[in-house]
C-alpha cells in the first residue's frame, strides 16, 4: 500500500451561540469540557459575524442555541455557525435546540400557510447540519421533518419527579389545558397513576362571533390540579385553565411546563394566577424573576449533556430518547 | 428569434393504479373525463408491470391509489407509475393517496423505530411526485413530511352532515376515543356545538403489567355520543368506547371516521359491537358488507373530483383545504 | 484544544429482514457474530414494524434481504429497516440483496414504460443505503444505477466448480438460452475453454403474430450441454432451450443459473423437463424441494460473509468484485 | 386521448414582506398591479406569521423584500413567505432583494469564518425560491453562489446619470474608496470618460500595530471627485476618502452609492463631511433624512419593474442585465 | 385577483456545439427554423466561452452537441452551453447526444473502475439538463443513469431499409460481432426474417496469455452476410468478424452501424477490408471519405428533427421510440 | 452487543492525473509516501480510461491534478477518477487543484453567459468529492462556488520572500496591472510595505471603438516595480504593464505570480518585454524554459504537502489557510 495509515480520533467540541450562554457553560462543566471560544458579533447594520478561535477540523461538533428573543437573529446565528463549522471541516454537526423556535407552525392550520416548523429543519441541514437534538418538540411529528437522526429529550421525568416531591399524587388530577396536549397529559397519568381532566374550547354555534368557553371535562372537584404543558408563552392558557380548575372546585392548581417562553406580560399575569407553584426548566433563558417566588426552574443542562455524551460516545443507553409522545 | 413559437397548453390525466379502480372511476365520472389506459399486471414473481397506453408526455398527472391490503402492494405500484409518468415526460405528477398507509407510524414512539410516512413521502418524492394529495391525514403534522404542495382533503363535512341529519344534535356527545383524537373530536364540537368526552386509557402503576383502564372522561349519560376516528382499523378502539359508553349510560352510540381500513376480524367484531351505526367513507374499498346494515358508506369521490379540477385549473376556491386539524 | 479527543472504533451489525432468516443466519456464522435482534412484525393492516432490540449508533450496518415472493412486501420491510438505521444514528448503511427485486426492468423496453431497477436504486438511497451489495445482478449495467459504491458479487466460481466436478468439460457445449444471456456464457467459455451455442428467437416476418421458432446457434449434437442464465423464474426459457437441445441432438442437459425464483408451476415444469441436473445457489429461499433430487443448491452465505467482511476491514482483496460482465 | 386540454395561462404576483412596503407599491404601480394582500406579523415571542390572502396556485410569484435592520428578521420573513408560496402551488418563486443582506461575507477573509452570502442563497434555495433578483450585489461572483437563474440589476446608469446633470466631467475624477472597489469605479470611468484615482489603505510595516495610513493615488488636486461604492454603510470609508481628497487638493467631493445601510451614527457622521452630495437609491428604507439636504435618493422602483416585467414576459432586453461588474 | 394574467407560449431552440455544426444545421432545416446564434470560442489556454446571442428566456431549448473529437473538449463545450441556458433562464433544456460519448464504460468490468457513462449522466443533470435524447446507447440501460425523460431513438429501420433495398434478404445471415451485440442483431433478424449467427471469442485455457480464438457459431457458408454493430470505432472488430465469415464460405459480407467513430487507423483498415459495403449515419462527423466509395453514410437528421419536434409539441407518436434493445 | 468492534483507522492515498506527475511526485515525495499507482489511458477516440491498481476502500484520498493544455482532457479525467475513487469506496476524496481552470469565467460579464467557475465546482462535487484544495483562486468567492470545505493555499509568501530576497524594498513600488488586481496587489503592499501604482484602461467616450489606454495611476518614476498578477496567460496584461511603467520611468520592473499558463505566444513575447525578472511557481508544468533565464520557477510542492498533511491529520496550524484575498 502505497499511502500513510494512522488510528483514527475523535474528539467533541461544544459550541455556543449568544442566546444563553450560562447554558452552554453549564453543560460543558457537566461534560468536564469547555466551551469552544468563538469570535461572535454584529456588524453596525446587524449582520452577524462568526469565526471559531480553534481548529474545529474533523471534530464532532455541538452547536446549542436556544431560541429565545430577538428568535431570528438566534437562529440566523445558528445557521452561520453551522455553515462555519461546515466549510471548516468539522466532521459531523449536531444542532442541539433545547427549544426549537416556530416548532407550533408545524402543519398548515389554514390554506397558504407556510409550515415553518419543516422550514426550520430544511435551514439547518441546507446549511449543514448532521443530526438534530432538541427537548420536548411542540409535537413529536417534528422529528420527522429532519432528513436524519433527531435526538427527542423529555424533561417529564424532571418535571414530574418535582411534582410527586411535592404534591400528594393520590389527591391529583393531571389536566390537559387543551385538545393539543392530552397525550401528554395521559404520559403524566401513567407515570403518577392520576385521573385526567382536559379543558374544553367550545364554541357556541348559535353565536359564532362569541368567545368560546372553557369547559372543563373530567372530575376536579376537591383535588389537587397540575396543569401540564409543553411550553408557557403569554401564560394565557394556563390561565384561563386555572381559572376554569378554580370554578369546578380545584383545591390547589400547579402547572408543570417545558419552555418558559413567557412573551409580552406573561410574568405579570401569572402572578397574579391562582396557581400555587409554576415549575418550568431552564431551556431558555429566564431574564425575569417572579417576586412571588412561585416559580420553579429546574435545569436541564444534566439531560443534554448526558444525551451529548451518548451520541459521541456511540452509547447504548436509550432510555433517554424512549417514550416520544 | 430563431426558434418555433407555440401557445402552450395543459392537459389532465387521471391515472388509476389497481387498488381501487371503482373509484377512480367515480372520480372519472365527475371531472366527465376517462381514467388513462394502463397495461397494469404483475410477472411470475410478484413484480408489476406498468406501461401507459397512451401519450403522458407533457401533462399534468394525477395518480390515485387506495394504500388497502396488500398495502406494500399498492403503494409500490404506485411509485412505479410514478417513475413511468416522469420517464415519459409529464409536466407535474400528483399522487391522490385518499387512505396514506403508514401514516400512524408518523414519529419515533420508542428509540431505533422508522418514521415510516416521512419515508413514504420520501419514497414518492424519490420516484418524481410532484404534489401530494390525501384525505383526513392521521396526523396534520404528515403535511410537512412531504418537501413539495400538499392538498389535505377532509371528509368531517360528509359525515357531520350525514350524523346531523340523523341525530338529534342537542342530544348528542363528540366522543375521541383517545389521547389523540381529542383534536378531531374538538372540530367536530365547533360544528355541531355539542359537548365532549374523551376515552382515557389509564395503566395502574401497582400492577404495571395489567391491562390499562378505559376511563370515560365527561358526561355522558342519557345522552347520545358519536364517536369519530379517521379510520377503523381493527375495531378494537372503536368497540371498546362503545362498550365503556354504554357502561356509563349513553342511550345510542354511533361511530364516524373517515377510513374504513377493516382489518383481521374487524367486521364480525364491529357488528357485534352495541353501535346503533357506523358511518364511513369510501377512500378505501370495503370488500366485506355488514350483514346488519348499520354500515354507511358515502362517497369520497366528489371532493376528490373537486379539488383535481382545482389544481389543475389553479382555481381560487380554498375552503376545501381550510380547516387542516 | 476545549474538547474531549477518544480513539475512533467501528462495529460492524448484521441485520436480516424476514424474508430468509437461514441465510442472514449462515451469513452471520461464517462471520462469527450474531444477526441483530429486531422486533419485525406486521400490523393488522399489513403495515410493516421495525424496532432495532439494540444500539445500532455508530456501526456499519449491514441489512440483508433476499426480494422473494411477497417481493413488494420484502422490499418495503428492507426500505422501512434502512429508514430505522438512519434515524438511529447508524454510520454507514449497506444494503445487501442477494437477488435484487425488479432488476429484469433494467430499460425501457417500449415507451411509457418505467426503469424500476433504477427506482428500487433510488428508492434506497432516498431511504438512506450508503452502499449496495448484490450478487450477479440481471445485467450489469445495474451497478450505475446507484450513486454509490455498489459491490458485485459473481456465483459463476462457485457454479462452475460444481460443473466442472460433474461433467467432462471435453464434452460440453455452454448454451446461452437467449440473447441477453450470451456475455455471461461467454464468461464461462472463458473459464472452462468449452464452445459456445445460443438459442435464438427468431419471429416468422410473414405470420407476425406466431409464435417464434427457437433455433439452436452452434454445434450441440453429440455433446453434453449446460444451460447458464442468471435466474430461474417461470423455468419456461430453461425448460424450452433443454428441448430444443436435446432435438439437436444433445446428449445431456444441464442447466445452471445463480438465482432460483421458481415462480408458478416452475418445479412442476422443470421435473418434467429433460435436465439431468439443475444447479442454483441460495440467494432465494427454496421452499419446495424437488421430488427427483435433480436440484442443486449451493450455499452463497460464504461468498457473501467474505464480501461483507472485507468491506467493514477496508481489505484489499479484490478478486470477489473481479471479473463484472 | 382520455383527459382535458386547456389553454395555459401565467399570472404575475408581487408578494411583500414587512421591510420596505413603501418601494413595493412603488414597484407594483409601476406594473400596474396591486401587491398581494398577505396576513404577515408576529406571535408575541416574535415567530412570524405569514398567510396569503389570496390564491397564489400556478403563480408568477415575486417576492420583494430589502434586507434593512432588523435584518435577520426580515430575511427570516422572506424565507416563511417562500415557504408559504412553495407549499401553496406557486409554479415559479423568484426572490427579489434590492440589497441582499450579508453580501460582504462573500468568502473566507481568515479560516473558520462562514461564507454567509452562500448560505444566503442556499437558505432561499432550501426554502423553495427559483430565481433571485438584486440589484448591484457586493462582488458580481455572488451570483454563482446561486443554482440558479439570477438577475443582477445595476444602478449605475442611474446614479451616473444624476452625477452628470450636476457636475461637469470634464473636471471630474472618478474616485474608488479602496481596492475593492476599483472594478465598479473603471464602469464609471468608461461611461463618463474620467480618470480614476483609488484611495489605498497602507500597513506601516515597521509600526504593525498602528492604524494604517489612507494613500491617494492618482491626480485629484484641482479636480471635482466623486467616491464611488456599492453602499454606505457606517460611513467610515466614504468620510475618510473624502478627507484624503480634500486634503490632496480635491475642490469638490460628491458620494454616489447604491445601498443607503446607514449603520449606527451614519448620518451624523456624513452630515459632518466634506460631501458636497450623497446620492443613493432606495433599495433599503431611509428612514432618516438628513437636515442638509445634501442626500439625495433616486428610486429603483421603475428598474425592479421593468426587470419584472421582462422576467414574466420572458422578454429579451436584455440591455438591463448587461454590464456585470 | 391582484396580479397579471396572460396565456402562455412556448418557443423551441435548437442550440448547436461546435462539433459538428452541419448535422444541427440539416435538422433545423427539417424543423423549418434557424440554430440559434452563439458565440462559441475557446480562450488562449483552452478554456471555452459560450454567449447566446439571442434571449433565451422561457424557451425549450435543445442542446445538440455529438462526442466526436476531441471528444473531452465537445463535452465540456456542451456543459458550458447548459449552465449558461440554466442562468439565462431556459425553461426546459434537453441535450441532444447522436452519439454518448463514454457509453460504453456503462459498468465495472473490473473493480476500482469508473463508470463513466453514469458520470456523464450526472454531469448533464449537474449543469442543469432536464431531458436526454440519444440514438441507439450502447446498452439500452444507460437511459436509466439519468434521472430524467430520456429519448433513445433507433436507426435500425434506416440502416435495415438500405441493407434491404441492396440485398437480397432471402440469402442474408445476420451476424453479431461479439456476445454484447447478440440482442441487437435479434432485433435485425426480428425485422428481416433472416437467421442469425455470432462471432465468438473464445480463450484457449490451456494457453491462457494466447489470443483468443474468433469463432463463427451459426450458419453462414454460402450467405450473405450483415455484420451488425452500434459503431464502428478502431474498425477492428468488424474486419475480423468480416475475415471469420469468409473463411467460413461467405459469398458477401456487409456492415452496418449506427455510430461511426472511425478511430486511429481504422479508415485505412477497413478499406482493406473484405467488406462489400459498410453502412452507417451521420450520428458523427465523418471527415475522411473512404476512397473506395463502400462506405455509405444516411442523415440521421430527419430522425432528430422528427423527435425533437414531438418532445417539443408533447405529441403522442411514440414509435420512434418503441423498441429500446 | 451482537456484532463486532475494531478500531478505526485512516490512510492518505495521493492520486495523481496525468496533467503534470512531476509535480505529484514531488508532493509525496515531501509527504514521505507514494502516488498511488494508477491504470491511466486513452482509448482510440479519446475517452479515458482509469483503474486504480491498489485498493482504495476507505481511505482519504487527495487527487492532483493541474488544469494545464489540454484543460479540458485534464479536468475530466480528474472527474472520472472521482467516480471511480467514489465507487470503489474512498472515505473522503479532496480534489488538488493547484491551477482552477475556468477560475475567470467566475460571473457573467454581460447576460446569456455561464458561470463556468461555478459549473467545474459543482461538477467535482456531482462526480464525488468532499473537499476542494486549490492555490491562489482568481477571486477568493470562488471557494463559496463549492458546497463544501475548501483549502484555499497562498503563495504569497513564496513569491513575495524571493522578492524581497533580490530587490531593496525601499525602492520598489507594487503594480497591480489591471482593477481586478488591486486587492492582491494591497496584500504585497501590506507585507512588504511598499507604494501601490494601478495600471487603469481607460476608453475614451468620444472614439468608442478605439484600444483604450492604460494609464498608470501612483508615482512609479524612478522607482523599481514589481507588477503582480494571479496567473501569466498571454503574457499580454503583463507586457503591456510593463511597457507603460518603463513610458512612466520606472527603473526596473520585476512580474510576480502563482500560475505560469503561458499560451499562445506567451514565452516569445514575455522573452521580448523590459522585464528584469518573471518569478511564477510550478502550479502549472511549464514545459518551455525561457532562454534567457530570465524566468523564475519557485515549487509549490511543500505548500501542497504541507497542506495535505493538515487535513490528512486534522491539524490545527491554520497560518497556511489564513489571508484569503
Amino acid at each position: 500500500m502505497t499511502g500513510i495509515k494512522q488510528v483514527s480520533e475523535k474528539k467533541l467540541m461544544l459550541c455556543s451561540g449568544r442566546a444563553y450562554p450560562d447554558l452552554a457553560h453549564e453543560v460543558a462543566r457537566e461534560l468536564r469540557i469547555e466551551v469552544t471560544p468563538i469570535d461572535l458579533r454584529e456588524f453596525a447594520n446587524g449582520e452577524i459575524y462568526v469565526r471559531f478561535e480553534e481548529s474545529v477540523r474533523g471534530s464532532d461538533a455541538f452547536v446549542i442555541q436556544s431560541h429565545s428573543a430577538p428568535i431570528n437573529t438566534w437562529i440566523m446565528e445558528q445557521l452561520i455557525m453551522v455553515d462555519a463549522l461546515k466549510r471548516a471541516s468539522a466532521r459531523r454537526i449536531t444542532v442541539v435546540v433545547p427549544f426549537l423556535g416556530y416548532a407550533r407552525q408545524d402543519k398548515k392550520h389554514r390554506g397558504r400557510e407556510p409550515i415553518s416548523a419543516r422550514l426550520m429543519a430544511d435551514l439547518f441541514a441546507a446549511a449543514g447540519a448532521d443530526r438534530l437534538m432538541a427537548v420536548d418538540l411542540h409535537t413529536a411529528q417534528i422529528q420527522g421533518f429532519f432528513d436524519g437522526p433527531v435526538d427527542h429529550l423529555h424533561a417529564l421525568p424532571l418535571l414530574a419527579d418535582y411534582v410527586t416531591r411535592h404534591v400528594d399524587t393520590r389527591q391529583l388530577t393531571v389536566v390537559a389545558p387543551d385538545a393539543g396536549r392530552v397525550r401528554v397529559a395521559e404520559k403524566w397519568t401513567d407515570r403518577l397513576g392520576c385521573p385526567l381532566a382536559i379543558i374544553h374550547k367550545r364554541r357556541d354555534t348559535e353565536r359564532p362571533n362569541e368567545v368560546s368557553v372553557h369547559e372543563v371535562v373530567g372530575e376536579v372537584a376537591g383535588r389537587a390540579c397540575v396543569i401540564i404543558d409543553d411550553m408557557i408563552d403569554t401564560g394565557g392558557t394556563v390561565v384561563r385553565a386555572a381559572e376554569a380548575l378554580a370554578d369546578r372546585g380545584a383545591t390547589q392548581v400547579l402547572a408543570a411546563a417545558t419552555h418558559g417562553v413567557f412573551s409580552g406580560d406573561a410574568v405579570e399575569r401569572l402572578e397574579k394566577a391562582n396557581l400555587a407553584r409554576l415549575v418550568i426548566t431552564n431551556t431558555l433563558p429566564t431574564l425575569t424573576r417572579f417576586p412571588s417566588g412561585r416559580l420553579v426552574v429546574l435545569s436541564i443542562a444534566p439531560l443534554l449533556a448526558r444525551a451529548i455524551s451518548e451520541v459521541f460516545l456511540e452509547g447504548s443507553v436509550t432510555s433517554l430518547f424512549e417514550g416520544e409522545s
